[in-house]
């Protein structure tokens, strides 16, 4: 049988990496395949992506693109048009060096990002003024070649959505970048419950082959940091190296501005890891596979299993993500269960709630329990799982909040990561040494500067030169 | 600029290969990609898709299947488990050799299609009878490194969905098999408006590594066969070959019975040769991306924009996939555009029309154009596109019907196929070498012996030998 029986998980605080597989693997999120760092996506960590996918693909639509779909394979000489580009992912794509029993004559490269194929094919069908701005987008997997791997931080073929645009100017590319950006941690906010703090990456940091790189950062439970979506400007680099040329209205010949940007799978580690507790997931009720879980007590006694079947079919007509347990397990093994699983809400029925003609509603996230008149179920659920979203996200904003240090001094720096850990937040002269001697000393690299600069002056914690970005570093997945 | 003018296409008597791919390029379905048999879905045609897998996937779903994702790479050695599987896959495998710089100890092959990394995994999680069904379906795309390549029917990557069920017994399976089949067929008829035969595949037709594989074929305009969709019985070959066992309700080891079934984006090229016609697609309203063009008629007039963006916005809420193209391009040229790109309902509002209190609806199916009362707009709307797909699939079951011969001889067959080409329905002895023969000779390949069979005796056309087997003969894409 499919292991069922709800195991211990270790603590968080024992072994939090642990604690994230243990997690993975009981929930049923992940399984093994016998490809080092290639992993399946079991229905219910799968069920969690498609639902990310529904709320993202309907924001992008809204915004104005589409979706289309590119090749898996680059050649070799396609890949190298842009020089950043392929120093930064060439030593990790895998090669197809055969097709059927024939040698090819060019490799192919399974893709590791797309830039490349949407340039060539923007050269082809890109003209005129007319036919900008171009806001693609695409869902598919991609694959590096990375030497660990972790479930769903760090897979060698990962599932992700890319977008690509094309504009006829410097200035609504870059408004391009900044309104993904936002959306992105939009997304994280109000659908994950997962602050963020928004903010640009360092030259050192940067995607290869962009101008600059914009980003979105989470703190976890164990104070570390997950970059959870980036949107980069491309300026017309990528336009110039593959020929994409337009007239413009002047009738001038003019490069295009480029922007792309993404979130994958990754985000699903940044759930468990923000939200999840010592029992197991805490899903946000707004991507959960099943919001709430409906569990007869006494299920053998007359019309309990009627009673929890209404309920269920009242609040799956309702709109919600319902479902109910009837087998044959114990009450304690289900509770424990969609416990583990992260299931937001609980209710229970049993004799004694008919009676009374209520319901039990249990709070996964506080372990809350509240009882609810029949006829009033739909808009406690309904007003329950906004409050489990927003308790969640409360939860997740004091963490970031409590966990942020300002410091002025690379010591200062240096014992905040070693006793306490989180992000710290500096001063910074914009200088590389600088930026490398942080990670050299105190561990640490730069998150971003955040898009919300404080404008006051201060001094660079390493070379001690006034100036005036604010910029966090922290220890990153 | 992207090329807008309507250029004319090659008319299908004339060519209809060159027909063929006039309109998947001009329509805009797809590009070319610098790899050789694969294709760019642009937005167009990846729309049409998105609608397929919309319904097909709510169809699934109901049907109690679950999404998953599999690795992209199979290790050769898990390939070789199956011996008919990897016979019929490995010559059209794309290999993988190198991971960076680094050589593979193993080489992996691109999935083809995924029956043993399913099978690896149930392995894993199939234990006792409570485990199972397993009703797993996965979205992505496989590669197949085909020597020819046409846009939509023959690509080396395409995308598809996969079906991999595990049931306690035989029977469950085969029953799981003919639903799927079933699901198809009402998919085609009831969605994409294409009339097919739904049958079973002869021993030399059907999947490698399958016990019986079923399948739904349909008649294209030119008269060739298209394979729609397969549903395919393993039995339990693949379920020994990969050591996959469960402890039954009696407590007896036993091995699961298999199924796997899929359809793919061959679907679109189905459909632009069932309905298109020489002025270009015709799209089945329920999967159009765009099902009503609101083309306003004199937009410069007072109050016409005005009008046709109120129809819109009426349309769109009352759920129709609605756009208005109020561009600088003459009325003319519009008209042409939808109609090249298959919208099936243009709708028109002028001055005139506006005066009194109406609009004009042209259906692109036949041409006819209706006069509608502008409160009346989205009844009319909801009847006409239902009108619209009984009529294509009406067109589309003339064409299969009239172009289905039965035959009793050789000669009748080779004269029929000679002639006027289409179907031919004959007996058949089940013998392998009468089928090839049929192909030597007449050069049409067996489609599939119907479901539906007439239970009469005749002789097969080739031994001469008594038999009741109904069989379809055709030449196929
Ligand atoms: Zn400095
Ligand atoms: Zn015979």
């Amino acid at each position: 049988m499919e292991k069922k029986q709800v195991e211990a998980i270790t603590a968080r605080d024992v072994d939090f990496a642990q604690w994230f597989t243990d997690v993975v693997k009981k929930a049923g999120l992940i399984d093994y395949s016998s490809v080092k760092g290639m992993f399946i996506l079991r229905p219910y960590g799968y069920a969690i992506w498609e639902n990310m996918q529904a709320v993202l693909d309907a924001e992008f639509k809204k915004l104005g693109h589409e979706n289309v779909y590119m090749p898996m394979l680059i050649p070799e000489s396609l890949l190298q048009k842009e020089k950043d580009h392929v120093e930064g992912f060439a030593p990790e794509c895998a090669w197809v060096t055969y097709g059927g029993s024939e040698k090819l004559e060019e490799r192919l490269c399974i893709r590791p990002t797309s830039e490349t194929l949407f340039c060539e094919h923007y050269a082809n069908i890109i003209h005129s003024y007319r036919d900008l701005p171009k806001l693609y987008n695409q869902w598919c997997s991609v694959l590096r070649w990375e030497k660990t791997s972790r479930p769903f931080l760090r897979h060698r073929e990962f599932l992700w959505q890319e977008g690509h645009t094309m504009h006829a100017t410097a200035e609504e590319a870059m408004e391009e970048t900044v309104r993904m950006l936002n959306c992105y941690a939009d997304f994280c906010e109000n659908v994950l419950a997962m602050p963020v703090v928004r903010g640009v990456k360092t030259e050192k940091e940067k995607f290869k082959g962009a101008e600059k790189t914009y980003t979105v950062e989470c703190m976890m439970h164990d104070k570390k940091a997950l970059q959870a979506g980036t949107s980069h400007y491309f300026g017309d680099g990528f336009a110039r190296a593959f020929g994409i040329t337009f007239t413009d209205k002047n009738n001038q010949q003019a490069y295009p501005h480029q922007t792309s940007w993404g979130v994958s799978t990754r985000l699903i580690g940044g759930i468990i890891m923000t939200h999840g507790d010592d029992n197991g997931l805490i899903l946000p009720p707004r991507i959960a596979p099943t919001q709430v879980m409906v569990i007869p007590v006494a299920q053998h006694k007359s019309g309990v299993l009627e009673a929890a079947g209404a309920l269920r079919s009242r609040l799956a007509n309702a709109g919600f993500r319902v479902k109910m347990d009837e087998s044959e397990q114990s009450f304690g093994w289900k509770a424990a269960e969609y416990e583990m699983r992260g299931v937001p809400l609980r209710l229970e029925i049993g004799p004694k709630d008919m009676e009374k003609g209520q319901c039990c509603i249990a709070r996964r996230d506080t372990g809350e329990k509240t009882f609810v008149l029949l006829d009033q179920v739909e808009e406690t659920v309904r007003r329950l799982l906004d409050e489990v979203h927003q308790n969640m996200y409360d939860q997740a904003k004091k963490n970031l909040e409590d966990n942020t240090c300002e410091a002025q001094t690379l010591e200062e720096v240096k014992t905040i990561v070693n006793s306490r850990g989180g992000f710290v937040k500096t001063k910074w002269c914009g200088q590389l040494e600088c930026e490398l001697k942080m990670k050299e000393d105190a561990g640490v690299s730069s998150r971003c500067m955040p898009l919300s600069q404080s404008g006051t002056k201060g001094v660079c914690p390493v070379c001690g030169k006034l100036c005036t970005t604010d910029i966090y570093w922290g220890v990153a997945y």
